[in-house]
């Protein structure tokens, strides 16, 4: 049992939960596939108790779907849900940018965007950019606006569907290049940040979500 | 261990959840107080870890704070949680009431409608009527906005921040009666509804619960 190290508060179910989860974001485990509670329990040398509590709590979350009789199986991907998750996230990181536009603060701002307007100057000159550098940077623009955020509820409900939408962005990544189209976006949103402008970053905010949105649909219909 | 009577899946953690859970909304556990893994193990006759689980559950639902050394503290009711809830709520109905206006149907809002009209009918004749049912029906009219939203995201977004609006609703009930005035606007909710007017639908449910809002701050204001 020494296998198992837990960080101080991480209960063996917790740590069961983010396995499934990070291999059903990943593409490990995909749409369609069962899932057993015997398998997982030994694939992490635990019990079927914290497996058990893990599948239900992704089941709660929309990844999971338990068949009686069957067992549990992954949740295939479905534009329905695509829409569903962004007509949420529209509306939960606009609330956030109300406080965050006061909160944020100039310093990061413009840390992140030396960052941004480097990518654009290497994709002018042809350089190699990670897709993990590109994704990281794309979370951070986002996460300055929700962690900034005096709304404490604004970050527990955007976790509960931050999963869904990694899973759609790494099933649908790179088959068409939007990291100009991506970065100027965030640069739009930062500029009206610091102008501290709520109106115009709300619309710009939006608008990208919206534009993030159509990609998706359209890699991920491509996809199907 | 007899005494423990479970539903099939609901786990001990779960029965604790719900139990502190309830403890809390209904006012029998107040703020400030501290409260400890082995005295709930005990009343519910259970051991300390899925105690301890109910308890990481109602921390990140933000009715408790664990504070090191001390114990679990339960969160004294704030101004600005109410304040926060309350912007989440207005966004996630007016989502959900952005498909339900399709989804509900005739005979169920006929039928919400006439009890309405009753209550409307015995306060104008003086006539007793429960604060138990005067909820009920405010609790109906919303559910029925929220579970005919056809966005899977929703129901588990509101029931995540459900239990914190019944608490202030609890606290703060009867000081002022609002019989009238809210179960008009019930009324006028179901109008538009059943005109099948979205944007006229939430204009008045927003105003609605801007309301609500403002006789919560100012019945907790004088309780505080």
């Amino acid at each position: 049992m020494t296998r198992v190290k837990l960080k101080s508060k991480e209960t063996l179910s917790d740590k069961a939960y983010k396995f499934i989860r990070d291999s059903i974001i990943s593409g490990d485990v995909r749409g369609g596939e069962l899932l057993t509670e015997k398998r997982i329990g030994e694939q992490l040398n635990m019990s079927r108790t914290p497996v058990k509590r893990a599948l239900t709590r992704l089941e709660q979350e929309g990844y999971l779907k338990s068949v009686d009789g069957v067992g549990t199986i992954v949740l295939e991907l479905s534009l329905k849900d695509l829409s569903d998750i962004y007509e949420v996230r529209i509306a939960i990181e606009k609330i956030a940018m109300k406080t965050s536009i006061r909160n944020i603060k100039d310093y990061e701002i413009d840390r992140l965007e030396k960052d941004l307007y480097k990518i654009l100057e290497d994709k002018n000159n042809n350089k190699y950019i990670s897709e993990r550098y590109l994704i990281s940077k794309d979370e951070e623009t986002h996460r300055l606006i929700l962690e900034n955020s005096a709304n404490n509820y604004i970050k527990t409900i955007y976790s509960s569907i931050k999963g869904q939408i990694d899973r759609y962005q790494h099933e649908a990544y790179a088959l068409t290049d939007t990291t100009v189209e991506s970065t100027r976006y965030h640069l739009e949103i930062l500029k009206c940040i610091k102008n501290r402008n709520l109106e115009a970053a709300q619309d710009i905010l939006e608008k990208h979500l919206k534009w993030s949105y159509e990609v998706l649909v359209n890699e991920f219909t491509r996809l199907i």
